[in-house]
């Protein structure tokens, strides 16, 4: 089965196996923000994969118990987000009886633990100010390749639930600042970054930032925030985390495992330069 | 390192391998809802695993630029939540000077694609009027062992990427009804079930959904709003899932891995009976 014409891209990448260097073509999963608009107004925005996006709206307002059954729904549009390059929204009408608008305007922020969802509009997706992290700042592939062990040897109980995720910093040596496991990816983020805050230590100008999942739009986001050069995954990022950190000039690294690992943005920092 | 006291929770569960039943003890993720309160009042609700609760507040904040700097923070207090049973709120009070509450007011709706996150209070977070999915149904064990391969032959394109999380219906004989992907397992999630509610296969009451990553409250929530009986996954659920689960008499399954699963509430629907 193939899949939608938009759901994956293209990109060159350069990856470092056991201290060989070469430019390789990686794909990536696209990650691109879906705003759901309700009877003409911002409902929320998902960042999610393009493609079935009428279908994501719908059964998201089911299983958010917007409404209660298909039959609510009198109008359901949104551009061919296959064949339309900016097409992420999706216009819902809906009729329910007991549909009130002001039951629904009862939060009171923009944001949430995910980084994005809650917010309502595309617009408020991205953060402003943000700063390119510190240039001089390098991570040797010796000591990127180290992070994973460091952290299995922490996780050693806490992972046998099976069900976290953890996010670690490191200084530039490699040594092990601080871990935290949650079951949400951005909270283990937000608790070491939240670390470092307490503890004196912004901006993390001088720090590895490893996540044990996959690196989205958000946590990249976060990263940045927090004034981190390098951010390191055993998983893959996506498409938007790899064009904000091409735009920032964050350093991005991907499926760090054993001697081998993959760059998507920074390479300066992290591999040897001609 | 010992995790936290309230991090892990142990429970009895039943094991199935190779048709052998037996009762085991395993340890969940503990995942709870944290009230995050800003200058009195309710900002955000995230669903995390307790401890650390106050730096996760704090980093909360500074990663989605409500603050830029930790001497804006005044305040930050949290009830211990290692050692108080029912501590899941933090209060925070900042003073930043150009801090305008009506700023933060700009989103409109109390649900996201998470299902829980974009919530302002822990008691938003519980949808009504959820019932018991269809007692009747029944998924053999043969059946539900043969459901990740079905996903993998599918996916076989996508999963090139290492970047996306995949949910799929199928009926009571393993046949797969739709297989949807996407970089937010709660998208994906909704996608199948909006799918379904498109076509007019609700309530999905003779329907197994399986989704490729960890089952947490919010996924076993959206199955049983579209009255899913059973929900299968690779991976560990979180307590809340399995509370939830054993609540309404969802049918929840892990850890289904060849010839090997976990079930952690509705036995009566996957396991025989004695």
């Amino acid at each position: 089965m193939l899949p939608p014409a938009r759901s994956v891209v293209l990109t060159q990448v350069t990856e470092w196996e056991d201290g060989a260097i070469r430019a390789v073509n990686d794909m990536l999963a696209v990650e691109e923000p879906l705003e759901i608009r309700l009877n003409g107004a911002p409902l929320t925005v998902t960042m999610r994969t393009p493609g079935n996006d009428r279908e994501l709206a719908a059964g998201f307002l089911l299983t958010e118990g917007v409404i209660e059954s298909p039959d609510e729904i009198s109008g359901l549009r949104a551009a061919d987000s296959e064949t339309v390059a900016k097409s992420n929204t999706v216009d819902i009408e809906i009729h329910s009886r007991d549909f009130e608008p002001s039951q629904m305007q009862r939060n009171f922020f923009a944001a949430s633990s995910c980084g994005i969802c809650g917010k309502a509009t595309i617009e408020s997706i991205r953060r402003r100010g943000l700063r390119a992290p510190n240039p001089q700042f390098r991570a040797r592939p010796e000591v990127l390749c180290a992070l994973p062990e460091a952290i299995r040897e922490v996780q050693a109980v806490f992972e046998r639930t099976g069900g976290l995720h953890a996010a670690a910093l490191f200084d530039a040596d490699g040594t092990l600042m601080v871990l935290r496991e949650d079951i949400g990816r951005h909270n283990a983020v937000d608790k070491v970054i939240g670390w470092a805050m307490c503890s004196g230590k912004l901006p993390l100008a001088k720090s590895i930032l490893m996540v044990s999942g996959r690196a989205g739009f958000e946590i990249a986001q976060k990263a940045l925030a927090a004034g981190v050069p390098v951010l390191a995954s055993v998983s893959a990022p996506s498409s938007l985390a790899v064009q904000l950190a091409r735009e920032i000039d964050l350093t991005l690294v991907g499926f760090l495992r054993g001697r081998r690992f993959v760059v998507y943005a920074g390479e300066s920092r992290c591999v040897p330069q001609e």
